[in-house]
């Protein structure tokens, strides 16, 4: 397969994951969708079922829900996300609060199993916003000092960079497998052996990898993950994340003691007494109505299998990247991300200083990517219901925006 | 009108919000749901609209609608609450997280605002197990002393009652406005005044009250307050807790420090500075599709007036006593709840120490309390979704099941 200008039909054509596009809400359009990567399109059998989950659940069985079903809901759908995106065994991952809320949390628990004496949190300064907020506002509530490691813009951190960030003084590494900007996919097993050479833990955010990229946290040895689900398991604006917590780490405390977290919920006795399981990581009540959409896009990735998911991603971004050579690289845009697709997550960034916007126009027209400071148009290919014809579409209008602008170089 | 057995016809013909019961999901049934305090029943407006919402907002829109519409909805909802439920005016209330969550970040922003020196948070014994176990954790981890103030079961707080905890020492008081058990209503307004008084702050837990109790934040002059959404707001299993920050307060800082409660949050530069509105206390991305339910419900009470609803609520809390003495008292029941409605809130806890079999028992046959230890059977009455009828026939499916096990005394 080729992928030049004009082969978006064969490629569809060839591609046994097509006829799955169709059971995502909206696909009939022809709005051109570059934003996977931020909000996934809802499930057709999501839209279906959810008011029936009103009447027949929640308004059928009322309290009686959290018997049967719901309380366990957080650990049964972890472990699903567990098995068929995150490569964890049971017991481990669980659902529940924002990501934001779960770093806190996670970060906060790894420290307090790190080795005494250590007194630095490794993070790269070109990870999300909210890991660096969350890593410095811990740092100066702890008294740890945050280590940056600066990482290029168009690519992300590797061994060689993160080695001399670490040392006797580290507790604990803060990193994303894949780079919101940039679309850098670490070296997970190699980086997460490195730490532990070092004495430290890792912690991996998964935001941009989990539902597109496989993910072996078992395998790397990780020590902890967070990750949204509203990226590539499409679960919905703001639906809950997911946190793993390797078996060896179940002892670990977190600092917000909730009644959900209790060893006995509904004892309601004095002294908070954290569960033994991974459990004692959940706080509050748990969103069930908000996991809907994400068990819905979990049973359809285990349906295809997550490595039947990434053949189609690189295949996709492989075409964006192409394209963006060929028809916007004479306007002066180029890729700022890893044109190798063995490090190459599931999306693109493209630079040009007027990007602003241009991305501004395209929303006009129907044609929605992100952007993303200083200069980035972000194609975030969401595998199952993104075709090449839709890329295809998509470049064709930033070229066409670029060319009102723009004169060819 | 009298509240004796067998008026509950013309009670329900009597009442001008009989009607608003034909809303809810499952109301047409013989089930008896006294647990609305635990899980309101959806609005089928809810369940109707919900499918909908998945279509075409979040379908339909995609990432533009964060921008159209669901990046203000924490606050444009809090703001509602405030208005409707609250007594709270705009600016100082928001939705996000869930209420262990919100604890634990307002408790630790008010300890950090509170005069220096004071190393004391003051809760109630009886409090709800997640605010015990919160505050129990915040204190550890920051080397402060829990002051523990003993309430009577079948009571809960008062200002005699709390006089002697409150000292010099004192940084916080953590209390709930009805206590989860005995259903007791604390005197919001004096208790502010008595601990500003002693020149601590005050965190009210409003999460039995909110939608059921009027609640008047700002003219109590409260200091911080959080509550559920899933009770008397309808809002579905885990839907988000509220938050209440009054203004003079906004200066605080939370520890969680994420993206959303940065001043620009799409800025993404290198450093957290929150936002100087009560946005600073939002973490990470919003629930939104957890907020439908709640919205609606929130409309609901703001059609009916919190005052009808408070009234309704206290004629069948009223009922529902007077019928419990008149038909459980003979086999041992007592009212474990404060007798004069203006010291309680919507819910009734009766006690006897069998009550875990005969909750059980009532399962089986469609008749729904709680159970809370030791040997409290709950009552909770949502005043919208609830007839007199049904609190006639669930009252006597108690009384039934008492005479298969305990001779009148």
């Amino acid at each position: 397969m080729t992928y030049v200008p004009g082969s978006a039909p064969d490629l569809d054509a060839a591609d046994p994951l097509a006829p799955l596009r169709d059971r995502f809400v909206g696909t009939e359009s022809d709005l051109v969708y570059f934003d996977g990567n931020s909000l996934g399109r809802p499930l057709r059998a999501t839209a279906e079922r959810i008011g029936g989950f009103v009447v027949d659940e929640w308004g059928g069985r009322l309290i009686r829900g959290w018997d049967e079903r719901w309380y366990d809901q957080p650990l049964v759908l972890g472990d699903e996300i567990g098995r068929v995106c995150l490569g964890a065994g049971p017991g481990q991952a669980f659902v529940g609060d924002s990501t934001t809320v779960l770093l806190y949390k996670l970060v906060r628990a790894a420290l307090g199993g790190a080795p005494g004496g250590r007194d630095e949190i490794v993070v790269d300064t070109d990870n999300f916003p909210t890991d660096r907020y969350v890593v410095e506002g811990i740092a100066s509530e702890l008294g740890l000092a945050v280590r940056w490691v600066e990482v290029p813009a168009d690519a992300g951190i590797t061994p060689e960079l993160l080695a001399p960030a670490l040392s006797e003084r580290t507790a604990l590494v803060v990193l994303s497998h894949v780079a919101y900007r940039s679309g850098w996919l670490a070296d997970a097993a190699a980086i997460t052996a490195q730490v532990h050479e070092a004495g430290a833990l890792v912690l991996w955010d998964l935001c941009h990898s989990a539902g597109v990229v496989p993910v072996e946290l078992d395998a790397w040895g990780a020590d902890l993950a967070v990750g949204c689900t509203y990226k590539y398991l499409n679960g919905g604006p703001g639906s809950p994340a997911f946190g793993y917590v390797a078996t060896r780490h179940l002892g670990l405390r977190q600092p917000i003691q909730g009644w959900m977290g209790h060893r006995d919920p509904f004892l309601m006795g004095p002294g908070y007494d954290p569960a033994p399981t991974v459990r004692r990581f959940i706080s509050g009540t748990p969103p069930i109505t908000a996991m809907l959409g994400l068990a819905d896009m979990v049973a359809l990735i285990d349906e295809v299998g997550i490595a039947a998911v990434r053949e189609k991603s690189v295949a996709l971004t492989e075409y964006a990247a192409g394209l963006a050579e060929e028809l916007l690289g004479p306007y002066g845009v180029t890729v700022a991300s890893p044109r190798d697709p063995a490090v190459r997550g599931g999306h693109l960034n493209l630079h040009h200083d007027r990007m602003r916007e241009v991305v501004a126009a395209l929303w006009e027209r129907d044609v929605i990517p992100d952007y993303r400071d200083p200069g980035g148009l972000r194609i975030g290919l969401s595998p199952l219901s993104t075709s090449f014809a839709e890329v295809e579409a998509g470049v064709r209008a930033i070229a066409t925006e670029f060319s009102e602008r723009v004169g060819r170089s």
